[in-house]
């Protein structure tokens, strides 16, 4: 059982969220997107016994649990909330199911009658286990360990209602887009609010710092891009900053590539996550120029090479480690990553000096 | 029946050729990558008769009249050999085959004993009537048509032979390229010889010009993008260059990004195909400056909407239009494209003047 310390909102102290603000610590915080998962043996068990995967994320002790779990054994400086980007669409209405080895599967929103099913009514009611959650990760998350809420962006979170799962090409939503730009902005528009109120539930109720993740914004044209990634970004960024303005957000536009320097420029986000094919000088001469980054080790490396890996963890410290910079893998750890791996890691960062 | 008309070659009369090697013409040259294929109804005619996906590629009868259809039809500037990436690796003996719906499927070779077994031995013998196909179409294409062999690249048919199919995310390759970097070296170097071969008999039997696909470059961090990518195209134009110095070489690293930087660079590829998720702006002052371009009109925006299609394809010869310029497709045409929306599409180029 872990002990209730009470935790000081935006205490300096918290080295990711001085970094967040911009300056720089005396070390370099770190934490691994899709830190409480299945390379955890912990993790493993809980999940074992937490009946389906939507289970375990409306479940506030099982989410809890596994979300403290990295923090305990490799006393990473930030904390994610455990859930998944999914809960968004399943409150609002459509059905969103995960089967063992096949990913999520969706009831498609293709047409005005099926959006017209989905509703805010009950939606934050449905994602009451969730702030359960944060609140109780507040309470009980060591005192140095910041707090991050997030959600998918509503470009991504669309791509799995238009198309019903995790697509290759994108090509259905891609064409829908096009064919029904109409139709498809009122969906946008649905996601931009549903985030928005959802993002602010979770800061109510203790998260320190929020993350946007776009996971299939690099699929995009830039015109697309700007229309599905940035607009809806700008107006999540400006409703809650019109409530808490004090709160760092993080945008994550995975494979955006060179549309990243719009995306910079014009959402609002305070940081930006950089993911594992991005060149490190171009990053450091053209984004870190601009605001904090997190990032971006490759997720196969950290599972196939420790000492390959050692090398660009090193790499990646000595080009950003002058400017405020999150250590943070370019996309979620593997499931098959070794333990001992993980630990030269965070070794290896620790042992950094700017 | 075709009429029979002798083909000069390195022709200047040829736009798409003039275009290349780094003139302005007085019209945009045009083609459109999967020009014959599933979207043209004398091409399902074909296919219905050719058995196989793998039977049509290796029966030069059939072969060069899917070739020519799209010739005949919209009187492209250039034909391209209609092929699949995939008769290098079945060429080298590493079983192939393709159903109905579900892509291709190979024998995986991840490992020193599977690489034992594939040989250069009867690499050209096999493909021999990709040749013929060739020589055909040389004598058979009208005088003002270039003809363009291709072939994949080493990286991106390697992804077929360790996956065994299309991937998603490709963490199998990824993965087997950092803990296993020999082995996967000797996999690379195979396909650099065989590919420079292939690209090779195909300009002796009257290919004008080659292209290189290298469909997903895209997921390469950049250290593996050199490595995998970089230098194996340098060492397949340099060996073709020894032997054609004049024959015109397209690199097409799809999803490149910012990494196309380095590759227009070092690769010593003549020209570079541009898909469609990069910022026109971007490409203009940092490609179009080196080299010419070719693209990049998003295929999914061809089959969705003609209005909304015109207006992109305007901006592009208006972006581009300007300095040597090939107008494309920024990925393969899709089999569901309406013959009207691209029978717009060439006459929106025809029609646009300098």
């Amino acid at each position: 059982m872990m002990s209730v310390i009470p935790v000081s909102k935006h205490s300096s102290n918290k080295v990711f969220l001085n970094t967040l603000k911009g300056n720089n610590s005396d070390a370099i915080p770190l934490w691994l997107m899709r830190q409480a998962g299945r390379y955890l043996p912990e993790y493993r068990e809980i999940r074992k016994n937490a009946g389906s995967f939507l289970n375990l994320c409306y479940t506030p002790e099982f989410a809890t649990e596994v979300t403290l779990q990295p923090i305990r054994r490799f006393g990473f400086d930030a904390a994610i909330l455990f859930s998944d980007i999914l809960v968004v669409p399943d409150a609002l209405g459509c059905k969103v199911s995960f089967t063992e080895g096949e990913g999520p599967r969706l009831e498609t929103i293709t047409d005005e009658s099926a959006l017209s099913h989905l509703s805010l009514d009950n939606f934050l009611k449905h994602l009451s286990p969730v702030f359960q959650t944060v609140q109780n990760l507040a309470q009980e998350l060591p005192k140095q360990t910041a707090l991050i809420g997030f959600a998918g962006s509503p470009w991504t979170v669309a791509t799995y209602m238009v198309e019903g799962k995790t697509s290759k090409q994108f090509e259905k939503i891609r064409h829908l887009s096009y064919a029904s730009p109409d139709f498809f902005h009122k969906l946008i528009r649905l996601l931009v609010d549903a985030t928005s109120l959802y993002l602010k539930e979770q800061i109510k109720h203790g998260a320190e710092v929020v993350q946007l993740f776009d996971s299939w914004s690099g699929v995009l044209p830039e015109i697309p891009f700007k229309q599905w990634v940035i607009e809806p970004t700008k107006h999540i960024v400006a409703n809650i900053k019109a409530a808490y303005p004090d709160v760092p957000i993080i945008g994550f536009p995975k494979g955006a590539g060179i549309n990243l320097l719009k995306y910079i420029n014009e959402t609002g986000v305070d940081a930006v996550g950089i993911d594992y094919t991005l060149p490190l000088e171009w990053v450091r001469d053209s984004v870190q120029t601009h605001l904090p980054v997190q990032g971006n080790l490759d997720p196969v490396l950290l599972a196939a090479d420790k000492t390959a890996m050692k090398q660009q963890v090193e790499k990646i410290l000595a080009t950003f480690g002058n400017k405020p910079f999150i250590f943070n893998l370019g996309h979620g750890i593997l499931p098959h990553t070794p333990i001992e791996h993980v630990e030269l890691l965070v070794e290896t960062v620790r042992n950094w000096k700017r």
